[in-house]
């Protein structure tokens, strides 16, 4: 893995809201409610909520709606893909980062 | 250092192209010149001459302008602030990452 390759693998991990986010939830042995995502990360709430999603829609995470004593509560779940993309996307950064170093002595 | 943290500092590398800039250079031995990194990064002229005025304002990264054989040389050379400042953002992610999996028995 070149920088170039790591440049090139597009991913939606590269902005580092996104990155917290899917970290949060992948480390998470259940869903996540919003206003504890919003609480660990202190964006605002209309941040986070097209953060989430983006993430949504690129199946990363799961959102699920439900009624507790009739109020509503929204939860997020990372999804298999999730994890998969998390941990593809800390990969990729490590092999550009030891590729930048191994590579040093060719300058 | 929580998500909340990780996001409030505020970095110049949290753009990966920079940090993938700021990469090759702290691993380089010498300066590197414009053609090289435009070769291992495959960004475009105007984005990496972007980038790297952004760095080096931040000195981050010093500039060298030299001639060799009557023709124009640019190199590119990872500043001590440089070094520190990719070595404090790598720590501040990996530190995150931690936070959030030591965090998630918590839900």
């Amino acid at each position: 893995m070149t920088a170039k390759d790591f440049l090139a693998a597009n991913s939606l991990l590269a902005e580092r809201a996104r990155l917290a986010i899917m970290a949060i939830l992948a480390a998470a042995d259940e869903p996540v409610d919003f206003s504890s995502l919003l609480e660990k990360l202190e964006l605002s709430k209309g941040n986070l909520s097209s953060h989430v999603r983006k993430l949504e829609e690129a199946k990363l995470l799961r959102v699920h709606k439900e009624f507790v004593d009739r109020k509503p509560r929204t939860t997020f779940e990372c999804t298999a893909l999730g994890r998969r993309e998390l941990r593809d996307y800390l990969s990729r950064l490590e092999a550009m980062l030891s590729a930048a170093r191994a590579d040093s002595g060719g300058q």
